[in-house]
């Protein structure tokens, strides 16, 4: 049997929709999570990794980095990547979005990380997040509300669709979302959520801020 | 035929790799460039776009946003997305690395389009793109000393080799990159851009700082 190795840090943020690709799958996988403050990350893994960077994908030890290649080659293998060239490329096209979001957001993590003063953070987050914010839950929004199957591309669950489920569970846990703001957006991510596999994960799995 | 269109500003930037897929491959496409200062952009065709956003992808009326998810499904179409999933990984985690690298460099660009004092875009040359063109070309040529073929990935050019090579010559033409100092990229850049259908392509595309 493969083995299956995903290699982060011990938050949802990048990595988490390969987890659940895995758990939707029902493939079993090691799920290491590296803690931010083990001084191996900076003196021995990060040099181990192909590019300096986690999430890293371990397939029998051949390596693959950066977050959305790792869940496009596993929804490949086990169906989740669209069912169409055309569906593939729109699946690739929504988690670029949110990718060009999540660049906005990160601003706001790393500040906090770093301890920035307060009125820095809340500049950050009201002249950078939020309006990249409304722009990306408009596209999320515009998108499920053409879609016949609530899916955000064709007639089955996507990577798209848990990656853009688990960035509001980010985004609520850090002020940004509520559900009452963007019913449509909070219905796509309980139909998400609900599915089975993914219930039970979200149920036991590590609860974190990111 | 399917009549395929390819939306852009007149630079080469986030669309020129696609355009560079259909040279390789022979097929005709329409190279729509629009201008920065063209009004019409702000008022009608942005809100035009799935995404509010360039480069587009209409394959015969069917829209496609995002630059990666539009290389990648022209190259799984003619051939230069990998031959295999893990290529296919691999092509897609280096293509990522330079769009990392890219919002790094974004910042530069944009800061010479606003027009901001020449000491604040020196700064930004220094402290940010100088440091991340440097890690991003160190693994650029840690892959290309490890490939037995000259490629980035397996035996044949990709979409990933395209995105590099035109990468280069964004950092040569801004200031940032020199063939003697980085010979490894530099040598990978002549052989892409030699391959003859690129060659006659790049002889008489229109030339552009971005």
């Amino acid at each position: 049997m493969v083995h299956y190795k995903l290699i982060y840090f011990n938050v949802r943020a990048l990595a988490e929709a390969s987890r659940q690709i895995f758990h939707l799958a029902g493939v079993p996988f090691e799920d290491v999570r590296i803690q931010r403050n083990d001084p191996t990350w900076e003196t021995d893994i990060k040099k181990s990794t192909p590019f300096g960077k986690m999430p890293v994908l371990s397939v029998d030890g051949f390596d693959i980095p950066q977050s959305a290649a790792i869940a496009r080659y596993l929804s490949r293998k086990f169906g989740f990547a669209g069912k169409t060239p055309e569906e593939e490329a729109w699946v690739d096209a929504i988690v670029d979005q949110f990718k060009d979001f999540f660049e906005d957001l990160r601003k706001f993590i790393i500040a906090n990380r770093l301890g920035k003063p307060a009125e820095e953070i809340e500049k950050i987050r009201n002249e950078i997040v939020n309006p990249s914010r409304d722009n990306y839950l408009r596209i999320i929004t515009g998108i499920l509300q053409k879609s016949k199957s609530g899916f955000l591309v064709g007639d089955n669950v996507t990577f798209a669709d848990l990656v853009i489920a688990d960035s509001l569970v980010t985004l609520e846990k850090n002020g940004f979302f509520k559900k009452e703001d963007y019913p449509i957006a909070a219905n796509h991510q309980l139909k998400i959520h609900n599915l089975p596999k993914l219930k039970e994960w979200i149920e036991t799995r590590p609860d974190t801020q990111l």
